[in-house]
């Protein structure tokens, strides 16, 4: 696949428009208003990056690493029926959402002849039906099961007892020897918890590279090896976001994707609409939206200002919809609730298959007009219908065009996502690397749980 | 299952706490105050009802109905390898939540002998990949395939589609006796296109009942259906709805867990916290909250009040979470992020089954403190840490306990959510069943799509 890959497209006309008040619109003043801002923002990030900061910026150059990941999937795909990621939050949203974007909707059921690979189970929740089920399903076929834990630490409370429970497993029915063959671990090169047992069983492992968040590791191993062992093309993912950090410099707004999603979602919290939706008109981009949930929630709600002094409670609550879907669940609050919100459409130029609609019921008209439309026009149409139909209500929308769903278009969007997330961060003054508030209930956790160290109940 | 089946219990304490501020506390004083606003509200729904108004209260006692459905699955069941759901919005989302709610998450990919009936696959989009994969995976199992179509009107653009394509496909595989067969529609008795298609070609029938939304039929066949088909006993389901139903009657606010639920929820809305989160701490109840998303938005968010005169932008924002994993995605906006947002737990007592986890490790504190604890315990116990931790920061929170996951535990929360729904909507002075901005929409795309009689392009 060397040839040209189109690019991903930003459109705010949704946010422009004439047709909405003043209220709700933004003017070329406005944007023209904050592009000094922006300008200084994407100045002291370009510096911050010579010195090392904004790492997961360089994990799409990471070719010898790639290339490792997709020998390592090519070793064990032809043995593996089942893949079962054990991780939570940064370590399995990514995964599930390369997954669901790149395969069928259908993978899991379909039979192997038809699938790129294993079967992929990303148990990303501590619940007893939900281990137990599993457990039941996997009875059978425990020898052809890889486990991939992914944890930096080892200190996460869900994903060690997951590991715990299918190491006894894999001891139990294959013995230490089938344990360590079926287990492989994707955590930090050389501290932690999850590290040293590594060393000790003498597990395989992959890295989860330092200074690269959770919520922006999907471009590393962490989000790799699932990929490629259910024959996802990581190399274009990874030449999607480098294409897109081309793009990325630009200093100036209109031309820089990155710094017009930042500006437009900064503008519209300020003035009032701290909502920002993002709704797919694709059901394979799903839950790409749950990915960005993630993101822009732990990157941008915090409570003090990036020196630590400040309070400002900053944040928008980031909101997952899905197009055509949602029109029959939130459009009627979206046009007619508060007006506190920003839809964000994600929309596909062409689709990788199309069905057309067979032309029957000549003499009823519900029918009539459907027949010799495709699936994908009416669905596009309907993003049509709802854009227009919520501006006539005063709500600002936006779109990112997609060309077509591939693994480089993906991997643009995810790059040009954690990079306005960056931006939008520094807008709000804030720090967008740390999750000070999810501290606290780890260590609460701790505590209920008789974790040594944690005998006093922790109040911060 | 004669014996009595433990009820609901709601928790507020989490809202009335004094460890939170006045701002962020409902004070007994607050409780009092809207005491007489919900008695007046409960009296006219009341007098409604014995006029024929929320028919959907009357779903429970449909006990024919139910003996209908039951006896049509058992028919159905013995040959029917997958089911197959065509609808979209309330003629989805509460099938989806039952099937998830009371079967295994890995019920279409375990073998039919573990299984409660056919696969199940609700097709809720339409999305060429989507429709296109499932054709593929259905290629060879077409004579063992029931489609079930569920349009009221016929009218719906995307459940017509799909039924076009799958019907076509039925009389080139089978011919038309076959299709014939192989589906089966949910409609209006009498009226619409959908009706008039099913007349003619004979096709078997269920009954959509009239003044009965779509968001709140789940308890009519429109769900009881596909969950017969898949094992749910709809008998319990119902007879849980009766349960709560009983309970719904009491004056008095505090022995009203409707009331509770939407006393609470109105005054934290007009205290500047109009984003209203479900977080169920169960994996299987995660698609109980997408089913009370489109309940709460779109009945709730109105642009005009009940007389159609005032202006009133109402609503509040219902956001779906899940617990333990959304610890690793969106807390830290909850904690930290504007304090904009009532978060409603849901917790399950006594899990279906439940997991050891295994001693290993023992110099790894890490691992050691999780030996022998069960996953169910680990769950609950994030669930109390995360309350807590959100209490600290002034967030609100309550919680609605389910004593276990049953079918009639399921169905008094069905049952539970959509009289709060209604109370709500008469609190904030709104009519909670129509839907009017949908409206557009679906017009434009008529429009767009070359429908008859909407030649030019509708504004309204």
């Amino acid at each position: 696949m060397k040839h040209t890959e189109p690019a991903l497209q930003i459109d705010i006309r949704g946010a422009t428009s004439a047709k909405l008040a003043k209220a709700h619109r933004l003017n070329p003043s406005d944007l023209q208003g904050i592009e000094p801002r922006i300008r200084a923002v994407l100045k002291r990030m370009a510096a911050e990056r010579t010195q090392g900061k904004h790492r997961y910026r360089e994990l799409p150059y990471r070719l010898v690493e790639c290339r490792t990941i997709q020998a390592l999937a090519a070793e064990y795909r032809p043995q593996v029926e089942n893949l079962v990621v054990l991780g939570i939050g940064g370590s399995a949203l990514g995964n599930i959402a390369l997954q669901t974007a790149l395969n069928s909707p259908f993978y899991n059921v379909q039979p192997r002849e038809r699938r790129g690979g294993p079967r992929l189970f990303v148990i990303d929740n501590v619940d007893a039906t939900y281990v137990g089920d599993l457990l039941d399903l996997l009875d059978d076929e425990l020898p052809n099961t890889l486990f991939n834990v992914i944890s930096k630490s080892g200190e996460t409370a869900e994903t060690s007892s997951q590991f715990l429970i299918m190491r006894e497993l894999l001891r139990k029915r294959l013995g230490p020897l089938g344990a360590r063959r079926n287990i492989l671990v994707t955590t930090d090169a050389s501290h932690g918890s999850m590290r040293a047992i590594v060393d000790r069983e003498g597990y395989r492992s992959l890295i989860v590279p330092d200074g690269v968040g959770g919520r922006f590791s999907v471009l590393s191993p962490v989000g790799l090896f699932s990929a490629a062992m259910c024959g996802i093309d990581i190399e274009q993912l990874l030449a999607g976001a480098a294409a897109m950090d081309r793009r990325l410099d630009a200093p100036r707004l209109a031309a820089n994707p990155a710094a017009t999603i930042a500006a437009v979602k900064y503008l519209y919290t300020q003035r009032g609409k701290p909502l920002h939706v993002m709704m797919p008109y694709s059901q394979q981009l799903r839950d790409m939206a749950d990915w960005y949930r993630q993101l822009w929630a732990e990157s941008l709600g915090k409570r003090y200002d990036e020196q630590g002094r400040r309070e400002v409670f900053a944040g928008a609550t980031p909101i997952k919809a899905l197009g055509a879907t949602d029109q029959h669940s939130q459009v009627q609050l979206y046009r007619e609730g508060p007006n506190d919100k920003l839809i964000v459409f994600l929309e596909v130029e062409e689709p990788a298959r199309d069905v057309t609609i067979p032309h029957a019921f000549a003499d009823v008209e519900a029918m009539r007009y459907l027949g010799g439309a495709t699936v994908h026009g009416l669905l596009n149409a309907e993003k049509k219908a709802t854009e227009q139909a919520l501006q006539v209500s005063q709500r600002p929308t936006m779109t990112i065009r997609f060309p077509r769903i591939s693994a480089h278009a993906v991997g643009q969007f995810i790059y040009l996502y954690e990079v306005a997330t960056t931006i939008m961060g520094y807008l709000l003054g804030i720090d967008p690397y740390d999750q000070p508030a999810v501290e606290l209930g780890k260590k609460i956790t701790f505590h209920l749980m008789g974790r040594r160290g944690y005998e006093t109940r922790p109040t911060e």
